[in-house]
């Protein structure tokens, strides 16, 4: 390039300087949140603290069951789509940095415990894949094959992958009814371990906090089938038969049911029942059955505030305009509230003083304070669903 | 200002907007962590993802026995310090933002759920200030009197200062063995609710991860005091006598013992005994006593690694050159390494893949794989001592 000399006011410079310069950078990024814009297919990215709409990230694509992770350094979040897309969003511009088709149709997605890699699950084709978090290349196709009753080799939707400790992947065959652990460090990405014929249909799973069990539950059974990874030699193992078999009015099943709607709260598990309106209590260790809750619809998910002491139900179908809150202690509802239609998805603040509350019909997103369940807030958001918060980049099993 | 037209050549104007957008403020904020560099005063910031020192910070004071919070987004690091001084850090430029002597003789400190707010503990004078996180203004003097066994009135070291669900501060008083509740929320800051003598000189309490049961242990007796917070009505309740009467050679105290040694993990606690090498462990929930562990030396801190498979322990005074890790499944010894005289504190990655380790006689920080065991890196720090992760922000009762 020739050097040309032109002149320039010095102020003009200064102002340039500046203006590249404004703080869009210059904060922390540790209240940052991002919620599902359904209607643009887009996300928002929020400042939790401050209640504010940040940025407008527009055109991903479907975001319909769409999930997120983020990068260990909060910069990034990591869209993993129905439509098979994996968007690399860099939070602090809003710009889409990275994206890559990893498959057809995609089920859900995991970030590696040293934020280098991300494993997509596939219904379509039938496999798991390792992405590079930098570039988003793919470096690595694990096809969930399996062996079925006749003998013939068929092809699995893979379900329920997470991240676990000692650099693992973690995810279950849905067709397959098989649960593969695979390492999640180059360059072999290797599996260590299949478990074949562990029960009938997996069609979710997940990894307790502290990320020492890997629970499975089954379309076809009342089963749920737990992988303890402090003792891998016993491999998956049936902890449970849920009983749906009380006295309970059926209803019709509006949503495929999945088991991040399981509340942990107190050493217990709190399940939703599939087509009926309740949700039974488990002692987490034991899996013995502590007590079954009527409450107003078939729940979706039951979200623990952080502190554990309330359980906070989202509905299915034409009883989503409703919240209701349980008290742990005493399995008592505390609260009903409505909120208006499409009440779809709930995330605590991670110190458990603000709820944000997807209303996804009335395009709002609502900020209630976790202890007075006051509404502080309303965003308007089009067709606000999963909402995501970056300490999420500090959790294990995502 | 007059309008001056200078010449300057275009390619310098952008190399100087290039230099003046620099990324140091370019990137998330979820991977730094902070050192205290006691033998300088200062702090070391770090990035905890790619094990480098980014920054310093230099001439706080004494930080000895210095404890660190962080505000919500992470873009702040509040030094609570031995000398009753209290700094404001930014992290992203280094610089000290505000200072304020907040007392003679501090312990220690905690920030408000809502992150708007700092309690300082006071040893002298005998109190718990409340100050304004952003200004470091002092907002409310809470001073720790209490009723003495002839009814006079005195004041308390105060001890024990958790941020607790709900809004509140709980601290304990040393001398006046009462337990204390305070509202986070101004004007008032008001006093909720105070135990009296719950027991002979509480040396240091702690909150447990979810936020619901505060532990206090006490210097002139065995007993462990424990609050819950689902339950205020019945206060405070002694729910074990740490059993110290087992065989085992006495050794010196090297060191007054803190309750954040204590480690948790799979629903136990483990608690090291004073003057003595061995490591007792109790059910949580009940406090039933299970094992008697015969560790290197005594034990300082017992920290769980994330997955709460392995528990790291510290060893006081000439034994401080060894790291000794215990498999938490089988109570059995997996390894014993050393490291160089000093070793102090020990902090894993959030996801449990690193751990940090000060060695602070050999002037080192060592970060180890937390698979392995084996040393990845080690940075040269002048005395490292404490360190601090951000996701800190995130956690209830710091």
């Amino acid at each position: 390039m020739r050097d040309r000399k032109i002149k320039i006011r010095f102020r003009d410079c200064l102002v340039l300087v500046l203006l590249w310069s404004t703080p869009i950078y210059g904060q922390g990024t540790g209240t940052l949140g991002v919620v599902i814009e359904r209607n643009t297919g887009g996300l928002v990215i929020l400042d939790t603290e401050y209640r504010k709409i940040l940025r407008r990230v527009e055109h991903l694509g479907d975001l319909s069951h769409a999930t997120i992770v983020f990068s260990r350094n909060e910069q990034f979040a990591y869209t993993f789509q129905r439509d098979g897309w994996v968007h690399k969003v860099d939070l602090l511009s809003g710009k889409k940095i990275a994206s890559i088709q990893a498959g057809k149709n995609s089920i859900g997605g995991a970030i590696s415990q040293d934020g280098k890699y991300l494993a997509v699950s596939n219904y379509e084709p039938g496999d798991v894949r390792i992405l590079d978090s930098q570039s988003l290349e793919i470096l690595k196709i694990i096809p969930a094959d399996y062996t079925d009753a006749e003998g013939k080799t068929q092809t699995s939707r893979t379900v329920g992958l997470v991240d676990a400790p000692e650099h693992r992947f973690i995810f279950s065959l849905m067709d397959g009814g098989e649960i593969w652990v695979v390492s999640s460090r180059p360059p072999d990405f290797k599996i260590l371990q299949q478990w074949k014929q562990v029960g009938n249909y997996p069609y979710d799973a997940f990894l307790t906090s502290e990320g020492r069990y890997y629970l499975a539950g089954f379309l076809k059974s009342n089963q749920v089938v737990r992988l303890d990874l402090w003792n891998m030699e016993a491999g998956p193992q049936p902890v449970s038969t849920l009983d749906a078999n009380l006295e309970s009015p059926k209803v019709p099943m509006y949503k495929v049911p999945h088991l991040s709607g399981w509340g942990m709260a107190d050493g217990k598990a709190f399940t939703p029942v599939i087509s009926e309106e309740r949700l039974m209590v488990y002692e987490l260790k034991t899996w013995s059955q502590l007590q079954s809750i009527a409450v107003y619809g078939t729940v979706v998910f039951a979200v623990p505030r952080p502190d554990e002491r309330e359980l906070w139900l989202t509905f299915a179908g034409p009883k989503n305009d409703t919240l209701q809150i349980i008290d742990v202690a005493t399995f008592q509802i505390r609260e009903t509230i409505k909120l208006g239609r499409g009440i779809s998805h709930i995330h605590f603040t991670p110190k458990g003083d603000m709820a944000y509350v997807s209303v996804r019909t009335e395009n709002k997103l609502m900020v209630l304070d976790a202890y007075t369940h006051e509404i502080q807030e309303t965003l308007e958001i089009n067709g606000p669903s999963g909402i995501f918060m970056v300490p999420r980049a500090h959790r294990i099993g995502l």
